[in-house]
């Protein structure tokens, strides 16, 4: 069989992650713009599930593709890892979303939305990072990308712990502490996955240099 | 060496996880058990320790077999996984039980009941899928056991929202709220781990397709 | 190229992970005897900070000679796990070291300084473990310092629960039980990490076996 046929398929699995991180982007900034609103009602925990469900389809179009195809543009194991690491991005922002109306938590917060700015930042260079696959010749691109997503962490490191001691501080409830508290270490926690998927996205570059 | 030689080694990896897949029934069956009578007491823990010593205990006959063996039915890596995270499920059942004796949660809890409906549901399906790897050129009862898996998940993800929520309403004593939310969070997991064994399962199948 | 041409690359990635191994055991040393003080202020986190950067660029270095190598002593992904997770176990005791200072938690606690005994002997047994990987022909040592590690790991899990069932009998104050339960709870987790990373090495021998 010539070496062109082949191609189709490895062009498949770099448009269903470009779409997959498109969709990540998508419920970034659905989120940031509910934050922004200090509103998180039905119908905002509606459109964060259908963009939810829309990451798992592709996930799973993912999936399949690798089932029905025998040569790939990178490891199986490591296109299996990259989807199921993205999907957890979308996952746990819905998640989050469903946690802040499950606690009430309304009306405008200043950490919330500055951590919604940084997940928005680190989404971007992710999109930047995964779309870099295509061109794997050209390392830099990734590599600076991904060299952003672990400053971005490192600074949402910083800003869980002064707004976490702020919150100790500020509040005698500590039913309110409770759910607070578990909402800025799941705003952080986004940021670590972001990193791991870049970790995932920089193995993959070590695996083909 | 001819090829039925390596026959044996692969019939014994099945049996093993077999045996270890029937371990995790066991143990669930004993949680739920618990879970129905509402006592999580020393006897209860005492029996929950041995089951999870016994599926210990088949788990590194299963990495000694890994050791001493050359051909396996499948990649090493992925019998170490699965072995692994399915001892994670009874470790998990096995801590949920000693964190209700610890935080003397005592009486019927119609939530840690309905948790333990699915858990049950859950390792079944996990049961047939692993059992199905024998067979791994009928795909279709692991792909539907999966399935299920992944149905069960999400159910359990609305129970815990539903009964999180619930738990902020009802009390107001914020150490109760502390154990119980765990206890429900820790049930959920459960799901989640099983997931997550059911995800091999599957990893397993695409190499071998 | 003649064989002898691969073997400096061999010895620079062990002697790397030697010295990734020696940072963790100086960074569990002054953790430890932070703990005996019962004093976690700003000096203490400066100097963890250090520590931490330091086994950060030692994990860099890794990667870095992973990319420019072409034949490694183990597989690449071995190497990357390897080393991440060498590094989480000195993340997780800067996390800890910080969250102890952002709860002001002063004064010496002797639950805390037994943790920090444990995971001194844990990190010791890692620290032969990987040091063994040099001389992979005898497993014994290596296998030793494994079965150690799991050996503490399960004392660990029990003096988390003793120390967690006495905290909610002596105190009443549920924002202390949020902030000590934490702790408890991170410095088991040190001990998991351990083992994980104990896992990896065992899984770097069966494939070597």
């Amino acid at each position: 069989m010539p070496f062109y046929k082949f191609i189709p398929h490895e062009i498949k699995f770099f448009d269903l992650f470009d779409r997959q991180a498109d969709k990540m982007v998508e419920a970034v900034i659905c989120f940031k713009e509910f934050a922004e609103k200090g509103i998180f009602d039905d119908s905002c925990i509606e459109r964060m599930r259908l963009l939810e469900h829309q990451s798992d389809s592709i996930a799973h179009d993912i999936i399949d593709s690798l089932n029905r195809t025998f040569i790939t543009p990178f490891d199986r194991e490591d296109i299996h890892s990259l989807t199921n690491k993205l999907d957890d991005v979308v996952d746990l922002i819905y998640a989050i979303s469903k946690r802040m109306r499950l606690y009430k938590l309304k009306g405008k917060n200043a950490d919330v939305q500055e951590f919604s700015r940084l997940i928005m930042q680190s989404v971007q260079s992710l999109s930047i990072a995964i779309k870099g696959l295509r061109n794997h010749r050209q390392p830099q691109t990734i590599q600076q990308a991904c060299i952003e997503i672990n400053k971005i962490e490192n600074i949402s490191d910083q800003l869980r712990d002064v707004v976490i001691q702020r919150l100790f501080k500020s509040k005698k409830d500590p039913i309110a502490i409770i759910k607070w508290k578990e909402i800025y270490e799941l705003l952080e926690t986004v940021l670590d996955v972001c990193e791991d998927v870049s970790n995932i996205v920089v193995s993959i570059l070590v695996k083909q240099g």
